[in-house]
């Protein structure tokens, strides 16, 4: 059949096995074809086509509802809704949303981005459906990465006390974005492990053979059970029966007969169940397949047949190898440096790093808030760490930061990522909020540098520095340069250049689009451009200068209009009774879609273009009417 | 011996179990007369007071690092590191905290106050120590409620993989702040069950005489093992074997004798081990050892020997109650209400809610992110829910505020308890960063009652509203009124009285304060107060004509300087050229110890005489030199 014409799912309650296995291969196709010309998510979408279709054949959707965790995996969803032939726009300005949308199609029941909130949401909608007397079921997806958080625990813990029926579905392909970690995917690799060697039906059988053995080999003792005993008769899916959810599994995820199986039983089921899936990742692309580091997890375009991405051919690297750079090359002096990622080693550049120096490296998982205290605890203990952060994914940390790091002033550094706007992945991910919430935390020293030096030198400042310090970072590319490194005294300001008409204050990235304005402005209006490469605390001396020199004062930011620099230096001016004009560019307070991050500035007037447009309109209106 | 002459917990080394147990009793005495006077927290302290004792007996503190989660039952920890003498100034301004603090004592490894902390933070230093090849032990006491957030199990999934050396006490008193909830809970108490009725030394020789009955009874199907059966061979602990710690349990936390035994044995591990101490909260006081709703969790003070509280003579009530009784008022007409607690109900005043309207509540326990993605997946089939939550715990919600519930601007109602100076809890609890985290939220209403018919209407409002929508309030005290409810339109302020002069805006429960202001400078300054109900929107159309009529505008809040409502004001302001004079009179940067509200209040120059001081110092520089 022809996947453009899919208007929804109820074509497949008809279709056989074999058909099925054959529209599996025509979606993976379908995805690996977008995928390579557009970018996107890719072994996710490939390891979970037949294990979406199965869901659709069984379930009725939009009665049912689905709620995909991170929802990154729900191109086959999206597919199968009729929404096939908006392809050509995934993940572009004003195109399909790369994610679970509910304005796009009554078929998306939730929405996501973030990691881990599917259970939760899910147990939310089932207690309004029973409250309600109503019976559709609720079913989350969830992957074996997004269970290394700490919430979805508060949803079992929850759910398998309350026992509302609800449908949780593993879909476990023993990584999430790179190599899974932590204590649960060891008990699920154990899973798995017997699954690879024994016929399911008859693991039961196989365990009551054993049972004799339990008497002569369990000691009595403290420890009530010996681990190497455990694995003889602890079965799969203990961990979640002990938490009172009934476990099925593990079953074959690119086996329609047992799925299907499966999820029809579930479907009677009264009670909350968990079914165990065990998908390949990148299923039908072989160099997905064997891919364990993450590389084909997002990806830009790439050559369908060989497997070869298409790359930027200039010298320019990512703000996150930049800093990884620097990492590797202070902890050669500072063993006491610790790095730390919440399950990003892979987006934040750092393998490189973990390979130098495996002893200063940990990845805590999909785990933020664990990571940030892991952070502070070891800060208190000696070490200097380094916690490797995406803006959006440390608004889950916010209260570790708060309540812990920086109350205790503990020598913590932040390596906040992918600041501002960070493109395709759109309103979940931007990183437009840390300045909003971090400005107003005592003791937290923040930063921005504009490049490649400033960068190393602010890192080598934070380690010298033993308070908590935040350094902010673009998603943006640059050139890597390196140097002595030196100390940036903390809160000073830099005037990049001088000029005598107005003053243009930004940091960070922008203060390369800082001087295309100064460029474009120059015959009409002499701007000085000052770094802020210190948000907190500010240079006072060289701001009150500028207060006392100039009448026109402009702030340029990519972080939310509300609560970020502008609005601090506007209070700051304010308490300083200054009357001249200062004027805020930065993100206007709504959520900022997807799209390429030069089309999102411009689309918010936040380009070069249309701020030096907007500055010479201010400038001559005033002096045309002075 | 006299409690007051502890210096340090070395004694304990020498002494038999006999003198530990009239220490433990002595200890207990000595708190009971300490908080009936000062108030404190009670039942904790009771129930863990021999544990305490046994720890430091066992370990070395402070070369091993004892980490308190939460830690308001460290009370025995500071008596016997040399603090008795301070309990006289407990919880009170410049003195001794309730919580463990570093710059109090080096026995005092790290810090908390809010939940669930410890294990994180005790594997950091842990991974510290054995970096710099130290030797010392970590210790993480935590209880089973703090067990129901998702962060010790990220923590225990993360140690439970990497194996370091670590203890976890978990100090099981079967409830947290009230009786817990939760399958977690569920598995505890059937640990528990079979403690009580087996010696823990004969339970596994009587788990093999079961063993034969498992052949029998298990069925041979899809899922492994029935539940049933479960119970006769699952033995305790399997929850964190099956994470890859070593238990030890369940031991009694009365018995020196278990406890040291197993303490010491603990001590000897190469690998994390959970010892599971079943502890009795309220030890040794009749009135808190029958406590099930956690009456006797946080205390003020009471009469020692009949157990009776010292309440005030006054027809006032806190706001968690006035909002209580609206939403028992208003749940009768709107049965779509669903009020959810992340385990406050005692202290949220819920507990008669939850008595009339069982059906419409949810306890969701220590678990703030579950307890708002739940709230939102109702939300968005069909339910009203209200989430009843202190300010300074919506901090660890964030992301699921700004993510989730914002971002799909989603009917659930914020009640946000405790905003503003807390008191006694000081520095961890202040209420004082939600402003500051909301403000920059698209499509959230934030607002603030001055007095209860407001909060009626407020709440009436948000109900009719279908928008995400923060109703703030705080720790004092008000009448309780009610009227026919109204809606107060949106974004709209409210003008108390009228003056030529000046304009004072505030809002909530600073509305009052603002009452005594003007009368004091009733002489001088003839005072506008505004009622800046609606913090998110501003009543531009008001405000615009407060900055064409007024010279001086002062603003008076109990939250932040940085980024809260003043601070939008002078950024609105700003825009639109304002050449007056704008004050804000709010929370300096930094954070905010304990002591009485008015203490704190008068100690940062946030009481009434305060303020109508300071404007009036500006009201007469500003008219003298002019």
């Amino acid at each position: 059949m022809n996947i453009l014409d899919i208007k929804n799912p109820r074509f497949l309650k008809k279709m056989k096995i074999k058909d099925l296995e054959i529209l599996s291969q025509d979606i993976r196709n379908f995805i690996i074809d977008h995928v390579s010309k557009n970018g996107g998510h890719l072994s996710s979408n490939l390891g979970i086509t037949d294990l979406t279709i199965a869901i659709h054949k069984v379930f009725n959707s939009p009665r049912d509802k689905i709620v995909f965790d991170v929802s990154h995996q729900c191109y086959t969803h999206k597919i199968l809704t009729g929404r096939a032939r908006e392809f050509d726009k995934l993940r572009k300005i004003d195109g399909l949303s790369g994610f679970q949308k509910r304005k796009e199609s009554q078929y998306d029941s939730y929405e996501a981005g973030h990691s881990s909130t599917s259970i939760s949401a899910a147990l939310g909608m089932a207690i309004a459906r029973d409250k309600q007397k109503k019976n559709y079921h609720v079913i989350a997806i969830i992957g074996d990465g997004s269970m290394g958080n700490g919430l979805p625990y508060e949803a079992i813990n929850h759910l398998g006390d309350i026992k509302t029926r609800l449908i949780i579905i593993l879909n476990d392909n023993e990584m999430s974005i790179s190599k899974n970690v932590g204590a649960l995917h060891n008990n699920l690799d154990k899973i798995r492990a017997n699954y690879k060697y024994h016929d399911i039906k008859n693991t039961t059988k196989k365990i009551l053979n054993h049972i004799p053995l339990i008497g002569k080999k369990l000691t009595i003792g403290i420890t009530n059970l010996k681990s190497s005993l455990k694995k003889l008769y602890l079965k799969d899916g203990f961990l979640f029966e002990e938490l009172g959810l009934k476990y099925y599994g593990p079953i074959n995820g690119h086996d329609y007969h047992e799925m299907l199986t499966y999820l029809e039983m579930a479907k009677k089921e009264t009670e909350p169940v968990i079914i165990h899936v065990i998908t390949e990742k990148g299923k039908g692309y072989p160099p997905c397949e064997n891919d364990l580091i993450g590389t084909w997890h997002g990806v830009g375009p790439f050559n369908k047949e060989t497997g070869k991405f298409i790359i930027k051919n200039d010298n320019l690297i990512t703000w996150s190898e930049v800093i990884s750079n620097h990492l590797i090359e202070l902890t050669k002096k500072h063993k006491e440096i610790m790095v730390i990622t919440p399950a990003m080693a892979g987006g934040s550049k750092l393998l490189k790093y973990k390979e130098l120096y495996p002893d200063n490296f940990i990845d805590a998982g999909i785990a933020e808030e664990h990571a940030l205290l892991l952070a502070n605890g070891m800060s208190l203990e000696g070490l200097i760490p380094f916690v490797s952060i995406y803006s959006t994914f440390l608004q889950r940390g916010y209260d570790e930061v708060l309540h812990d790091i920086t109350r205790m002033n503990s020598p913590v550094i932040l390596g906040i990522d992918r600041c501002g706007i960070v493109g395709e992945d759109g309103e979940t991910h931007q990183g437009i909020y840390d300045l909003t919430f971090l400005m107003p935390l005592p003791n937290l020293i923040i930063s921005a540098p504009k490049d490649s030096i400033e960068a190393g030198n602010l890192l080598y400042t934070a380690i010298l520095s033993k308070r908590p310090f935040a350094i902010r970072y673009s998603k943006d590319r640059l050139e890597y340069q390196k140097d002595n490194y030196q100390i940036i005294p903390i809160g000073s300001w830099e005037t990049i250049t001088e000029g005598k008409d107005a003053v243009l204050i930004t940091y960070g990235q922008f203060i390369s689009n800082a001087k295309i304005i100064k460029e474009q402005l120059k015959d009409d209006i002499d701007l000085s451009i000052i770094n802020a490469r210190y948000l907190k605390p500010i240079d006072e001396k060289l701001f009150l200068e500028l207060l006392n020199n100039y009448k026109y004062i402009f702030i340029y930011e990519e972080q939310t209009y509300i609560n970020s620099l502008g609005s601090y230096l506007v209070n700051y001016a304010n308490e300083h009774s200054y009357h001249g004009n200062i004027l805020i560019f930065a993100i206007p307070d709504k959520y900022i879609e997807q799209g390429k991050k030069e089309e999102v500035l411009k689309r918010l007037q936040l380009d070069p273009e249309s701020i030096a447009k907007k500055i010479k309109e201010i400038w001559n209106s005033h002096n045309l009417s002075a």
